[in-house]
């Protein structure tokens, strides 16, 4: 919706270019990922980790389902729904093949040496990660929808991070069973797909100066909920 | 969560009764549905009923994303997502062919001789209609899962008013053209699978007394919804 008195936004390619800027915000600069893409953590470090972060994945179909509703725009929804799917497995996998990323992220931590039971119970979870994670499902649950669209779209930047994991957990942590790493493969393609969406409906949606100040905000504030929890993760662990 | 001082609630066999119960009070025995069932409804009643109730269609997806965003259960998430693709489309169903209930119901507008511009724009909508519709959003939003799962219930009790309302549109309403009635149909058998996995929630999740009125309360709740819709209705156009 914009007034009279709206300010005009820039053109979609400078929007574009603000927000792709956050990438020097993004969470692959985080000390402890430097660690873990340098090889140097320890197998409880990287257990601690993959704990941790198994509440964010937890979080990722909620928030989305949390954008599917605050979003009254069909032809978004219909495209938005299939980040649930990915996460949550597709709806007739009901049997010990059943899919989805977090199906996945748990046979990474059984990779790993955890158990599923101690993953799923967050016995290890760290209260700063738990807070970060809420933080974004609050925004999700209570921004506009288009602001949270524009917070999903760290995932720019995570194919980079997730290549270079990929290789780093080949390389060096060659203890984890190699069939963990499955979560990692399937988001190379899938956050590029996704993030190519959002980013359509962000420069569709964000026409006016407040509006793409918005969109840049909400990316800012993702890039904060991301090292939170890596500094939560740091200090529990390091 | 249950707590040492919950009372006990009834066997699964009796809240299921009292769920049924309910049927008294479902909206097939508003006077404007029984006069619809009866033939008696002029085209400009039925077009005002269906550019109203087009208010509710469109609800339907946002509501049970709201279920699926404070649903902590992958399991049930699973198959509760498919009543949004039924509503919304496939993801893939981007053509003319798109199919889903919110489309279904476009097309039934435009076979009782209403445009698809005047049905999207609300132009019709009354403000009871949207009232209702709106509560039921914010109930699915901000009261417990399990008991906007039990809101949806009322689903026990629609096929037979759908085949009821298919028949009479088939030998009274024979203006309209049948191709436009496939909401009907559709929803004959998805209504009895959704239920279904429906009452499964509800009777799994609601052990104590309190879960198990708080179920009936919500189905109670529900059945005003739809019954206020067609008070509004019948204000507006009879």
């Amino acid at each position: 919706m914009t007034a009279l008195t709206d300010r005009a936004g820039a053109p979609a390619g400078e929007l574009v270019d603000r927000l792709r800027a956050h990438a020097r915000d993004y969470h692959s600069a985080h000390p402890f990922h430097l660690r873990m893409n340098a090889g140097t953590l320890t197998p409880d470090q990287i257990r601690g980790w993959v704990a941790n972060r198994f509440a964010y994945q937890e979080a990722i179909p909620v928030k989305d389902a949390a954008i599917l509703s605050n979003c009254p725009d069909v032809t978004v929804r219909r495209r938005w729904i299939r980040r649930i799917t990915d996460h949550d497995g597709a709806p007739d996998d009901t049997g010990p093949e059943q899919s989805g990323g977090i199906e996945a992220w748990l046979r990474l931590g059984e990779a790993c040496g955890l158990t599923r039971a101690e993953i799923l119970d967050h016995r290890h979870l760290q209260p700063g990660v738990r807070f970060a994670v809420d933080a974004y499902v609050t925004f999700a649950r209570t921004k506009p929808w288009v602001e949270a669209v524009a917070s999903s779209l760290t995932e720019l930047f995570a194919p980079d991070l997730m290549a270079e994991r990929l290789a780093a957990f080949e390389k060096y942590y060659t203890w984890i069973e190699p069939d963990g790493l499955q979560y990692f493969r399937n988001r190379l393609f899938q956050a590029p797909r996704d993030s190519e969406h959002a980013l359509e409906v962000v420069v569709e949606h964000c026409r006016t100066a407040e509006q793409q100040d918005a969109a840049v905000a909400a990316l800012s504030f993702k890039c904060d909920v991301l090292w939170a929890i890596m500094d939560a993760i740091d200090h529990a662990y390091t």
